[in-house]
């Protein structure tokens, strides 16, 4: 890009053009959109009430520490709100230590009260032993990452709980939200596709209420707010990682978004003019509460106790 | 694939597996299983009166032959059903001659009744010649099948309406019908997701009703029939094809399908699941008279004169 003046100030250096509005922006007027940004996307879904005390699920990458900056911020505007970071220690050696450590320092640095629960804790293995043990029992279809999603979002529900949180923020990026929507598409999960939204429904008293302030922030522009902010952030990938749908999907959207700016946006909102219909179409799903754990599931014996029947 | 035997009939060696269900299929059996199929796929989605006069709109390619054959076998089970094959010529030079004579070919063969009708007689311009008075004109903006798609869907009402057909069937393949899926959520088109569907809804008088029997069949299923049956089609694709963005989701879709398979069948269902939702979200299209051609329109000016006006 040659250099040319902000659109927004016109008066500072543009560093970055956003292609599906035409702005080209300098480093202040940036960060400041993306704060604005999430604060309409706030109000719009009415995710926040005044005196919520919101926990923020910190991975320790780069999308859930520009969250947990912007929502530091936001304590300016909305003194009763209360935050807390909720970090989870999957147990995953050479790898989680590190985002730890992020996670820990950002918290200090913002004021950030943190909780961290850990698998070894809740379900009396790591991550790595479990994968471990699931394998020498002869249980070998599921990756890690069919174990590791479902015990994260339940010791996230669980810190959340025990922080007693009203909310929790997950920092989903409009990329995210569009591959999660895509697949759901592949899989005919019309009742997911229902699910996944902006801010999650009161379906059962255990299950704390999502929300996601990013749905409507580029998974690039996320990066960009940490690269510009000094956040640091873990960059490994999980040595885990094996999404390969996720991945193709990632790409093509990519590629379409290149061709056509504004295709991601298009696609979510698109989804979400539909959703009343979607949710309509889709019986609701009866929560009712895990026999083993007392959690609550959608059937007799909740997903988490399942998995974990193949290691104990 | 190791020679095995045909799982339907145990007789024959299998010359094809079909991957979403397991089956290895002869050639008889396969041959079979389609014809079958389409027959369901009339059934389920009420294509057919008894007594319909269906005109068979035919490009001379695989697909469109491939239907042609299988609906003229369809006469000895509705022996009230007439067919007529509408053929448009586009008059694109070196491309669609080829395809006529072929076309030609299988209505005498077939003994199905043919009715050609050009862009020449009907708009006064072959599309070569649209093509050059537009770019003469200045208007470069639109690709040629901007200007294709409209008036060759136009003409093939026209010519339905000139045979007395009922209603039209087209080839489009379950290929075919997710790719437009994936497009129109790509695009936002809500409306379009709603009216792109097995057999479109009676909106006005002088839009004959369309069906599309081969929306479950797989394109290459479709290829194989017209191989097996030794059908001659035109492969040579049209010179002025240029579909980027159909192109990279039928990439991205025929690599989910081959990690997945039935992932094409998926979507299909899941998008006819919700199909009543979405029709009820998208408000009913108010169809009126083009005041320049008294054909139907969702405007004051119907698009194909909206594009021949680049060209008078």
């Amino acid at each position: 890009m040659t250099a040319s003046t902000c659109t927004v100030c016109k008066t500072h250096e543009a560093f970055f053009r956003r292609p599906y509005s035409g702005e080209a922006l300098c480093k202040k007027c940036f960060t400041q959109s993306i704060e604005t940004k999430v604060r309409t996307t706030i109000s719009h879904y009415h995710m926040l009430n005044f005196d919520d005390h919101l926990a923020v699920a910190v991975s320790g990458g780069k999308d859930s520490l520009s969250l947990l900056h912007i929502l530091s911020k936001l304590r300016r505007f909305r003194p009763k709100t209360a935050l807390t970071a909720v970090i989870v220690d999957e147990g995953i050696k050479g790898y989680r230590d590190e985002a730890l450590n992020i996670a820990a320092a950002s918290c200090k640095r913002l004021e950030v009260q943190q909780h961290i629960v850990s698998f070894k804790e809740l379900y009396g293995f790591t991550l790595d032993e479990m994968i471990q043990e699931a394998r020498a029992k002869g249980q070998t279809e599921l990756t890690a990452c069919a174990y590791c999603g479902v015990l994260r979002r339940r010791a996230i529900n669980l810190g959340a709980r025990q922080v007693r949180a009203d909310k929790i923020a997950t920092a989903h990026t409009l990329d995210d939200e569009v591959q999660t929507i895509l697949m759901n598409i592949f899989r005919g999960d019309i009742a997911r596709l229902a699910k996944e939204k902006p801010i999650t429904s009161e379906v059962h008293p255990l299950l704390v209420r999502k929300i996601k302030p990013f749905c409507e922030i580029p998974e690039k522009e996320s990066a960009l707010y940490a690269y510009v902010k000094r956040i640091s952030f873990q960059s490994t990938p999980c040595p885990f990682a094996s999404q390969a749908l996720r991945n193709d999907i990632r790409g093509m959207l990519n590629r379409v978004e290149e061709q056509h700016a504004g295709t991601k946006f298009t696609v979510f909102k698109g989804v979400e003019r539909l959703r009343p219909a979607i949710e309509e179409t889709v019986k609701k799903e009866n929560f009712r509460t895990c026999v083993e754990c007392g959690e609550p599931s959608a059937l007799d014996l909740c997903k988490a106790c399942e998995l974990l029947r193949h290691v104990h």
